[in-house]
């Protein structure tokens, strides 16, 4: 299996990366990793962690890289010679089974929906987020959490396939519960979107569970929370704006006496565990589902476990047959597109992460 | 000035309603109530706290209650001599100048609605929930936040405005700086819904700052955040949603062994200090603005203190001249519609809170 690795991706490249990859290098014996980034930088580092000359590493040269601060379109028109980009040729081309990046999740998803293109009956690929439960270790799979701002019914169907086939890798389950995201949890809740959504997958042979609120998935109901790229984006970033809000609250509450502080050191490694909740490294990234290739996202700030992580979930979707089982049940669930060939509005700048 | 309370709405009610207005009655000298609710069970709690006979109070009898379970329409269809209902044919007939309601959002929305009306000029009324910032103790207020699940631009436009009177009152400020909630911070970001809106809004008399991400908006770079109904609804939601699984993973955390404990204990007021951000005892209830009357939903839980602060909004915005303002800020920005009738859309189910 050969796995393309983004190695300029992220705000700690090439370094992280690297010592990401050097984690994964012993445990996942069957990969060869194609190490995509500037040749000399790359060089620099695989000298640093010792994996110089290795034989399971091939150096792929990309001369630029998509900066946080650059528009989604950057990959597929500034700079066609990004890591990103020359990491979806390598996908396109099946160079590569899985390519991973830790980099800009917009200009991934625009250079992969029209290099990688989506899979046989498959309209749009969609991001599929992992989200933490309040009943620890539990967690929901958030589909879209970014890919496609504006959705029909279709797409949000074949959402809840792919979060489905994610959901029975990622979580070891049959039959995930799938929820549709809208504004209450009865049968008629919701906006135009998500009305007409409903009665496609009330229909669909997939455990369906109804509407459901953003309260009830943190509350465990569901595995697969499906909904248009928008709110799903609404959703991931509220709970990152609010996780660092929590954190300022509890710094500065915490500190505000002497008593406080005191219990703040005895309770400190209370404070790591939460943590250690809302951070993604046990999860590496987060695959965008549905291209015709597999393709994991990680985040900007990933550390050297999310990278081996992200490595490790790649190559375990790749082990389980995600793309021909998306493939497959999209076909049976009954929602299959005939052409998947990428709509001119699919191409539009996506969300960053 | 003449208030309508709803002494049926919440949890606890109607003790907890009477209660706070038992607060409320030697501060707001001004201030007449209409207390509605069921005649018998009023009266007792009217006694309990001593107020019975109060020349300032006038009970006024609502048969039935909406549940916290009924439909939003159930204020319209099943259950027209409902408290809610009561105080919206109050404010209809002037009888009233405001109504507070710690009861069914959705029902009290679709009451107001379609008997309120909306003022000359505004389609829509919207939610204007306040939420707490990483910089305490600072707000953002997020408009709206789930009275309207499908808009138009001109909707949103409209948001935009009335946001903007209530930040000027809730804030003490001029200009507050009002922002798009959408995927990215770029003019470029956005939905089809957004981006058409991003061209009316950079139009506008207002201080737009342009599109807001939910992580900027908790980081307290706008007043208004602007929002369909169901973004925003997934927005209160998710904050709420994730809160309650903070508390629960703080406290399964601070109580894994005995030394965490103890930290917990001395630290214990940092705890409740923290969760008091949360909570909207000091705000009181969102108004619905943009309605030819001043009504402020609390929360299903609200305190005896939070009803208190519902009516001290309410009688604020009243002797503000919130409606005025609206009315004349939505004719200067040129955003005013010509019929003011409730659209039949409009009149539909809308979320519970």
């Amino acid at each position: 299996m050969k796995i393309a690795v983004d190695a300029m991706g992220g705000d700690f490249a090439p370094g992280v990366v690297i010592e990401g990859l050097s984690l994964s290098l012993p445990l996942f014996p069957q990969c060869e990793f194609l190490l995509v980034g500037h040749r000399e930088k790359v060089a620099f580092y695989l000298e640093k962690y010792g994996l110089a000359g290795h034989p399971r590493i091939t150096q792929v040269h990309a001369e630029s890289v998509c900066e946080m601060s650059d528009p989604s379109t950057i990959s597929l028109r500034g700079k066609k010679d990004s890591s990103i980009t020359v990491c979806a040729r390598l996908l396109k081309d099946k160079s590569a089974d899985a390519m991973v990046t830790p980099g800009h999740t917009g200009a991934t998803v625009a250079a992969t929906k029209v290099l990688v293109r989506t899979l046989p009956g498959v309209d749009r690929p969609a991001l599929a987020a992992s989200m933490p439960t309040k009943k620890q270790p539990g967690r929901f799979i958030l589909m879209d959490a970014g890919a496609n701002v504006d959705c029909q019914p279709l797409n949000l169907a074949q959402f809840a396939v792919m979060g489905s086939v994610y959901a029975e890798y990622l979580f070891k389950i049959k039959n995930p519960r799938i929820g549709l995201l809208s504004v209450g949890g009865e049968d008629s809740k919701g906006n135009d979107l998500t009305k007409e959504t409903f009665k496609l997958l009330e229909k669909m042979p997939i455990r369906f569970v109804g509407n459901i609120e953003p309260t009830a998935a943190f509350d465990g109901e569901v595995d697969v929370l499906v909904s248009d790229g928008f709110s799903g984006n609404v959703l991931l970033k509220t709970a990152e704006g609010l996780a660092h809000s929590t954190v300022a609250w509890l710094k500065r509450a915490i500190t505000r006496n002497a008593m406080r502080t005191l219990g703040g050191i005895f309770a400190q490694n209370a404070f790591r565990e939460l943590k250690a909740i809302g951070a993604s490294d046990e999860i590496g990234g987060a695959p965008l589902m549905g291209l015709n290739g597999v393709c994991i996202i990680g985040h900007g700030s990933s550390t050297p476990r999310a990278v081996y992580n992200a490595i490790r979930v790649a190559a375990e979707c790749v082990e389980f047959g995600v793309l021909d089982r998306v493939v497959q049940n999209v076909k049976e669930c009954g929602v299959a597109v005939e052409s998947h060939k990428v709509p001119a509005s699919s191409a539009a700048p996506a969300p960053e992460k």
